[in-house]
């Protein structure tokens, strides 16, 4: 009587986890520093001290029958206002606390998102190349997803196939910019054109498409880059946030669905997500960190590394004779890989060289390979030869 | 294209709900003196200090990025095995830390442990009075909830409707022992009669039926009572528990899965749950969490609060002539309503006497209502006579 279902996935696992893997297995053999591990996205600046000084006054000033008392199902009220405030402060929106559903990370906010617009029979289209946990969050609402091939030239929208695709079972469209594995941040004019689409799209089909903005990376954009705030450009938007990044706490699980006000029955989506938690069991993040986030709303890590590790990275790249589009944020880059076969060249990396990276193909978009530099600076100087020799095994 | 289905949903609140939000009026109102909120179960007593050191002592001893860095998609191992080998020792079981899954909570536990053994078509019993978000969980693996009518003399189980209601298409048994709302704590021959009946059936109707024992309130059983650990009387079983009442942090969500290491694919349940959290979104509670109760792990919170006001109240209600099965753990209280509509008799105590229970309908067993008793004892004190005059305009 066991699921046949998800016994079968227990078999397979992710080729992003396979490369992972094996780098901690070599770890063990060789020591640490004979292999560079550039599979993972896994923050590398630690949590600001306010955040420090924020769980620890609550640990020893609170009532600790307060402190750790059930959270109401839609989150804690100040922690939502607090959200709401910064992101109008921010963005000039007027989000109320009531258009915020504090979640277990962005994972958790599209996970939600996904169920309260869309389900059998839907499709929601993403675009190469996307994080490939979407399938089962996507899959999980009972819709299916549709992929638009790479724009691989800028890794901005393919809006010729976009068009092609959209049609009337299209409930959703869901972006991921600053973008993760392509390090690109869309610009408002993609931005805006997508928007332009989808209102025609909408009055065309006679219903809502709703464009939903999964932001983990929305801190970490460089010097000099056009990066708006989505849901500016298109009121039946919802954005999906993590602090994972931001506040380099993935483990403690929060992010938040921040509903546009202009949005169709945007006083219900929120509502409905705290139903939605209700199927899985899920109830609410930790009080003790919606409580020490909403104290350090508007602080980050110490981000800059990430912008100091790819301008190194992206130059020594491109003077070696990699094709890459520079990266505008994140702490990811993805250039094409010498030869198509990226799987190979990834495993030949990882098993010559140490260097381990994750095959383009895992994202939908082969060719290519990522590389996630959120390492020390130092762990890069010394990985740019061995990227060279790889180029050259290939080139 | 906003779904329907949870749309509707946010319409309708839970009669729990109802009242506690009235009583949440009325406090402001009339202020919190005024009114004797018994109608939710929030522990009333704090965390341990262990616990608080032990959160202290991570935030400023362990690095900040190793810390709050992702836990793994089957939680931590070092948690796991903490888990494990508290269990082998308090209850002689086998556990490794392969067998347990940190959760949110007992909710998540549940919701994660019925999608690994039931889907569309099957059936999972569950005996009342019981907790009323056992049907979200169950609806949201596809499964039918089952409902075995209470023996009110005891609250034991009632075998002979159970043995009528078992057939084929019945994947597991849900179980709360101790129980929410009854305060009644299965004994050692109902759990052995259980079992019997259970492997007589997995065997007539050749596949297994699961044991699903939902137990946050293990750690709350008063003197005397004899408590047994469900796993060790029946292979297929799988338990869920919960850290908020025992340890008082009901807010920061930790709880697991610990499968039985004899039950049928015992080696594939908690890989399954880890598929079943990419659907959600869910992936792993916090990792401070895990790792400060990981510290802790054999303590809690100073529960005998919960023995000194169950004995007091009831005393005096039985004294009142109200009818009541004695509870020998938990914090709460079922006794019969002197009338038959528990509704009523609860609408009346909330709006003449600021007296906050719960009508025993929300629980599926019509006739009583719910007191939970997680409060200063000198609050039980006070309501005493309130008890005395609501029992009194009606009987």
């Amino acid at each position: 009587m066991i699921s046949e279902f998800y016994k079968e996935m227990t078999g397979k696992s992710s080729v992003i986890r396979q490369f992972f893997a094996y780098s901690m297995e070599r770890e063990k053999e060789l020591g640490p520093d004979s292999v560079y591990n550039f599979s993972i996205g896994n923050p590398s600046v630690p949590a600001p001290a306010s955040f420090t000084e924020a769980m620890n006054d609550l640990l020893n000033n609170v009532d600790p029958v307060k402190l750790h008392g059930y959270s109401p199902t839609l989150g804690l009220d100040s922690t939502r206002e607090a959200i709401a405030s910064s992101l109008n402060r921010r963005f000039e929106m007027n989000y109320e606390a009531k258009h915020i559903f504090p979640t277990t990370g962005a994972a958790g906010a599209i996970a939600h998102a996904v169920r309260c617009i869309a389900g059998e029979g839907d499709e929601i289209i993403t675009f190469a190349p996307y994080f490939p946990e979407y399938i089962p969050y996507i899959t999980g609402c009972g819709a299916t997803l549709k992929v638009v091939p790479a724009d691989i030239s800028s890794f901005q929208i393919n809006f010729e196939k976009f068009e092609e695709m959209l049609n009337e079972k299209v409930a959703a469209v869901l972006i991921n910019s600053p973008n993760n594995p392509s390090g690109i941040v869309y610009t408002t004019e993609t931005i805006k054109k997508l928007a332009d689409i989808l209102r025609a799209k909408e009055k065309e089909y006679s219903h809502e498409i709703f464009l939903i903005s999964d932001e983990p990376y929305r801190e970490i954009v460089f010097k000099g880059t056009d990066s708006p705030y989505v849901s500016k450009y298109y009121d039946n938007s919802i954005s999906c946030y993590s602090f994972s990044k931001s506040l380099s706490i993935p483990g403690e699980r929060l992010g938040y669905v921040a509903v546009n006000p202009k949005a169709k029955d945007s006083d219900y989506i929120v509502p409905m997500c705290g139903q939605i938690s209700r199927f899985t069991g899920h109830n609410c993040p930790p009080s003790i960190i919606q409580l020490a986030v909403e104290k350090v709303i508007d602080d980050t890590s110490d981000l800059s590394i990430y912008e100091t590790n790819a301008t190194l990275l992206y130059d020594a790249l491109t003077d070696i004779g990699y094709d890459c589009v520079k990266p505008g944020g994140t702490f990811y880059m993805f250039p094409k890989t010498p030869i198509d076969d990226a799987d190979k060249f990834c495993w030949t990396g990882a098993k010559e060289l140490g260097l381990i990276t994750v095959p383009g193909n895992s994202f939908e978009c082969p060719g290519h390979f990522r590389i996630s530099y959120c390492v020390p600076t130092e762990r890069i100087e010394k990985a740019i030869p061995l990227f060279e020799k790889l180029y050259k095994m290939f080139a």
